[in-house]
């Protein structure tokens, strides 16, 4: 199976020695794996072009000269020690779609137009980096300041690649640029593969609040204070992890609540921390739910820390908003299931990708295939192939009625 | 006032930028501090030994030649960035007793001794590391190859200080070395200063167990995950940290419970935790409280892993046992405090000292004075110099009582 052998390939591009894959934005490795997408778009006989921010662009053309192009792809950046699949594997079946077109010699009326965003994780600089810009939601010099953790700057890593900004294209940042936008992704979670389902088709993608707090207490020796006579964050910190969780759970089968990072202050057996570090992450799918849970979740943590007699701060805080996609989208890729007689669900992303951006200027969709336990953002990651091409198809399928 | 410039003047050893005091064990700081004490042990003019482990002990002659000494001190060790009074007071206070007897030529039947105990803290080498040699709870052989977090041997460390172990005195370890024990000390905790009294007398040490538990659950995307699908060992850690003190306070006044180090694996806010670390400090100074704080900790830990399909496992874990302290020294304590009319209260300590493992060989005793805020191993750590000087006198008086 080409599409197999295309993502083996890629995946050796930054692997790691457990199976995983390391390719951060704007890195040596997420270099080598976009000029491993810009050879396959040259030998699929696809037009090249790399943006400003290096999201990579290969054009098929339509019979409507100089109409709006059916886009479709996603990102090939990975976390650290991610997965195969995540991003990649929607820019390898993209090209694959263009390789089967070519080869059956279907021409469609609109340009079809695969791309490979920059930076889609957030593991080095912000999360959606290269389909923000695309979608004008950050600018070319905002992305092009932005530092890494070490300080480094965007237009600085461009540098060191051996790119020179000022010869790239411009960003795309035309709302009118693209008719449509389909991302093909892996669900990185549960839920097709337990319900037994082929394919998702994506209604909404999860809007978030990731809240960093810092809970503030007074060190004691463990042993000499008495329990009354404490100010211990932790306490405060412990019924947080759980209010989120039961908060999450009570607000829907698509509330999501996660304290994923928890670091006492000083970190010893035998002292009371001073200072609790706490991080919140909650999602919804709903407007009026997400901020619900949001004002529960602070509502909860302020009367606590007042009960315990402590005080907290909010650290840094990220608001997302529910991202709703496009119903004749929705409605291309159900009728691309049932034409191929495929089993599918509506379902919503709790995850964030770059499909998120393109919706603000354009018709998106998103077409889920099942992960296997659900897992994702791991060496672990694995989808079972037939399910991978099932995808493939199904998103060949819909740009062919979304370029029709 | 001779006490408090002494004291002041031993801070100078090791301090730190805001007021604090770092002298880890068996470090230059330690010994600098320790060769301070020996001057003043010859300025004093009592008879110097240092053993093999750098106990120092400076000994004053009493008539009954060949008798039992009285021992006191205690250590002048520090956490880092601990205070200027935990242990220094001791030993400080200590040979003030030596210089005021010397002064009004005061003979006492037995000898009396001063001694300064290496390492009591258990920020570089074991906890009450130079007492467990003396009392011959641990052998000078398994202290010197006890080695620190970078491997450094305690007998690497002596001859990094330039001594030689071999010309340095043996341990004193015969439980009939000494007539007595008394240890004067800082309270490190609110109690004395909240019931405005001015000296406690200790009942009992209160016994420990420190337990290091790793929770293992599954890491997981916090958006695509839904709640139900989770095997989140944070919920666990947070529960436990809730139980923990809950459990301490039923125990009772003297029960203790903290969790002062939780950290999560990966820590990242989108992750769902794979794995939390989390430390257990419990305390009781009944042996039957403190095991069935025990059994409902742990009790409560396994239920709640089996209930959120997570495992677990015991890192490390030390148990340390109750210390009941002389009757008759409590009673000769109390007799001092009623011959200067001061006020005082019986309680225990919720911290360990080095008079834990001399309670194991000789009828031993402890004095504490009042601590401000209770605050102690941190900067702010203070004492009112009047208490400072009632525990002084107090000592004196004391160890008067138990020479005679």
């Amino acid at each position: 199976m080409r599409l197999r052998e295309k993502i083996e390939d890629l995946a050796k591009i930054g692997a790691t020695p457990d199976g995983g894959v390391t390719r951060l934005a704007l890195t040596k490795e997420e270099w080598e794996a976009k000029k491993w997408v810009i050879n396959e778009i040259k030998s699929v006989g696809l037009h090249l072009t790399i943006d400003k921010i290096t999201n990579i662009f290969g054009r098929r053309d339509g019979s409507l000269i100089g109409s709006r192009p059916v886009l479709f792809g996603s990102h090939i950046d990975t976390v650290t020690n991610g997965g195969r699949f995540d991003g990649a594997y929607g820019v390898v079946a993209g090209l694959e779609v263009m390789r089967v077109l070519n080869e059956s010699k279907v021409e469609t009326v609109r340009p079809l137009e695969l791309v490979c965003f920059t930076g889609e994780e957030g593991a080095r600089y912000p999360t959606l980096f290269g389909s923000s810009v695309v979608a004008g939601l950050r600018t070319l010099h905002d992305a092009y300041c932005t530092e890494d953790h070490d300080g480094v700057s965007a237009r600085q890593a461009l540098l060191q690649l051996g790119l020179m900004p000022d010869a790239l294209e411009e960003p795309l940042k035309n709302q009118a640029y693209a008719e449509a936008f389909v991302e093909l992704h892996i669900e990185q979670g549960p839920i097709l593969e337990r319900e037994h389902v082929q394919i998702g088709v994506v209604r909404s993608i999860a809007g978030y609040d990731h809240i960093f707090v810092k809970i503030f207490g007074r060190s004691d020796h463990a042993g000499t204070t008495p329990m009354g006579d404490r100010k211990d964050p932790m306490l405060a910190a412990a019924m947080l992890v759980l209010e989120v969780n039961r908060l999450a759970k009570k607000s829907g089968p698509d509330g999501r609540g996660t304290v994923g990072r928890v670091k006492t202050r000083p970190g010893v057996v035998i002292i009371v921390p001073d200072m609790v570090e706490a991080s919140i992450d909650i999602r919804e799918v709903d407007e009026e739910r997400l901020r619900m849970l949001r004002e529960s979740v602070m509502g909860h943590l302020d009367a606590s820390c007042k009960e315990l007699r402590l005080s907290y701060e909010i650290d840094e805080s990220t608001s997302i908003p529910v991202t709703g996609l496009s119903k004749r989208i929705q409605k291309a890729i159900v009728a691309s299931v049932e034409d191929m007689s495929l089993s599918h669900m509506m379902m919503n992303s709790g995850a964030g990708h770059d499909a998120e951006c393109m919706a603000k200027v354009t018709d998106t969709g998103m077409i889920f295939v099942p992960s296997k336990d659900g897992r994702s953002h791991s060496p672990m990651e694995f989808t079972d192939w037939k399910d991978l091409e099932n995808g493939a198809n199904i998103l060949l399928n819909t740009v062919l009625k979304l370029s029709a």
